[in-house]
């Protein structure tokens, strides 16, 4: 099994706010929505983030019902300080709540801060300059 | 805010076992490998799939410590069914836990199963004859 992820799926306690948030307050343009079900956005090349509504995603995988967001993180990376902030500010004006202000990192020369969406989703904005992608995808660290 | 998600960073209780899966079981080069910290893989384009152990993942986001994996799916499409069949067979192999075995879903044409890792994330492996990436990595549901 080669390393080939395409879909990223999320359990979401308010499919509502999750639209309000990504389409209405970011505005990114849905792949796939069906209202009180999924909301599907294209997030890179070949990536899909999709927000499934918890009980919808607890039946689907046969869970008991009790499955909630937990321990995972997005990052979202650009390109300087000033983009960390700029994107930070995006976010608050969506609605975000931001939990780490922009900052150094505790390693690696980042610069970073987390916002958390409406239901709790932690998005990381960093600016990393041993970071890089190449033009095929390749991904560095320097 | 554009949507360009570089990162996916999930709470691992165990990283030995997560080890053991992905780069023993499966053969996956790590990008980073820290001992009892963290590892990364590039799983796509641009993409780096981060397993971060728990205890480090609750203190690096300010959390009170009780954060588990929960919530998420991640999902491996190829391209027919008996693709689906022979991953699920080498993740299997690796140590994982078939929980959906390989059959027809439930709207969209799709074929998958899903299988957790020794963590518990849970993989869905799937071939969906109406999605498709093209060249320029732009995703589309027939």
């Amino acid at each position: 099994m080669d390393p080939r992820l395409h879909f990223i799926t999320l359990a979401t306690a308010d499919l509502d706010a999750c639209r309000a948030f990504y389409v209405n307050g970011l505005g990114w343009s849905p792949l796939i929505d069906v209202a009180d079900e999924v909301i599907f956005f294209q997030t890179a090349p070949g990536l899909v983030l999709g927000f499934f509504a918890a009980g919808s995603f607890n039946s689907d995988l046969g869970l008991d019902g009790s499955a909630t967001l937990s321990g995972v993180t997005l990052a979202h990376n650009v390109d300087s300080e000033d983009a960390v902030r700029s994107v930070v500010a995006s976010l608050t004006a969506a609605g975000g709540t931001v939990t780490t202000p922009p900052e150094p990192g505790a390693f690696g020369g980042i610069f970073h801060a987390h916002v958390t969406d409406p239901n709790g989703v932690i998005w990381e904005i960093a600016h990393n300059p041993g970071w890089a992608v190449s033009d095929d995808g390749t991904v560095s660290f320097g």
